[in-house]
């Protein structure tokens, strides 16, 4: 299971200033806390960047790559800011993200070709609907692997991101299990082992406590893995999700991670 | 998933003492703690009662009848005491256990048709050797299906436990992958849903810190989760496992608890 910080982004009224201000020291003092945590991917979530997109997203490049070598993921709905952002990365990033929404297909898919980097499809439906159902996801996974293909784009460099819903809403559980369900046949109905990834603070959107919170993302993200997911956006300064994320790899043996390194 | 106790077993000091007084106190209110840690189940194993095995086991089941209504859990190698357990059950028990070994096939199966209870069968090889990998754990459940059907049983009175190993055994790691992988398989190769069950706390027999344990174990009890497990016995005073399991049911509403519940 490979992690990915969450923790970047624009909701964060700290990274919001430091972007406004275009000052590094905030963000690259957040950075380098996640990178000890043990992410592997550094997400940059700068919103929707209405003004002075390019600008702000090549500062924030500029301000992580400072002070971490770790590969980003550029996540923004700004496609020419996702293309500055491009320009001022050191290695391939992984662009965040399409889906069967026309104008995402049109924008995105040509800038992962274009930079031959990965890139994150979400199954959502064209209207950007939420799909209902494990159906329904696989039924547009095999829409967007067509659409992602037909661009000209390897499989290799398709994520599938299959959704997470926020576990208060009234169907929640019922989608939480629809997932599951998702990440387990997808290998087999595309006929590739498609690489997955979910943002797991989807599940625990919404009021609720901190320890409710923590024990469902911390009880859920061992059964995504046990259905094969491969990465998780996540917050990676939640310390008890961090040790289950380490723990899963050290039993999974998919990572270098020991159980001696267990904390 | 079902929450079978572990914790009345002759490996605790207060159950061997108590046991060889026959004093029910301690057993009572061991019983009483798990119930209203959620347990759904009490597993009942007083070891290999060498000497005066049926008084035991008999005394054993009174003492806990008297205080819960629970099913029981018979859990021992000795026939004849599991023979006067099962005489003193005001409920079916669940006979802990079986396999391919000739002289449990012969001595076990027999109870559980004359007595029509549920009996958990062990994927073991027919030395006793524990499977190496979950194509031979494969093949010993369609043996195991196979005898136990011939001795006169119906499917729906079979549990199968596919035999956890500590995971600080030399290929621990991997053997907990290939036990997620047999959960996965076994209703497709046995062409229906048979129940399963697995012993917990095998995960992390040995020496080790309890923090690093309770990880491993609140880790994979999901994963088992989500590879179809139904049943699990494990320590019921362990609260955060507890409350892993509470949360895994909660998302998967196979049972009655909310969101609301978890702790």
């Amino acid at each position: 299971l490979y992690l990915a910080a969450d923790n970047v982004q624009v909701m964060d009224m700290d990274v919001e200033r430091a972007l406004n201000h275009l000052d590094p020291g905030p963000l690259q003092d957040l950075t380098l806390r996640c990178e000890e945590a043990g992410a592997d991917y550094i997400d940059v979530n700068p919103g929707p960047l209405t003004g002075r997109g390019k600008e702000k997203m090549t500062f924030l490049v500029e301000a992580i790559q400072a002070v971490s070598s770790l590969p980003l993921i550029l996540d923004t709905a700004n496609t020419e800011a996702m293309a500055a952002g491009l320009d001022a990365c050191k290695k391939p990033p992984i662009l965040n993200g399409f889906s069967m929404e026309p104008a995402k297909l049109k924008r995105v898919l040509p800038l992962a070709r274009d930079y031959n980097c990965r890139v994150i499809g979400f199954l959502l439906m064209p209207d950007g609907r939420v799909p209902s159902n494990a159906d329904e996801r696989l039924s547009v996974a095999v829409d967007l692997f067509e659409a992602f293909s037909k661009a000209g784009l390897p499989p290799r460099n398709l994520i599938i991101d299959p959704v997470l819903v926020p576990v208060m809403w009234e169907n929640g559980q019922h989608q939480a299990m629809e997932v599951l369900k998702t990440l387990r046949m997808l290998p087999d109905l595309l006929g590739f082992p498609a690489t997955t990834m979910v943002g797991l603070s989807n599940l625990t959107w919404g009021r609720g406590r901190g320890e409710r919170k923590a024990l469902l993302e911390q009880t859920y993200l061992p059964m995504l893995a046990a259905s094969g997911l491969d990465m998780v956006l996540m917050n990676m300064l939640h310390a008890g999700t961090v040790a289950v994320a380490r723990t899963i790899n050290a039993l999974t043996g998919r990572r270098v991670f020991t159980l001696e390194e267990i904390p």
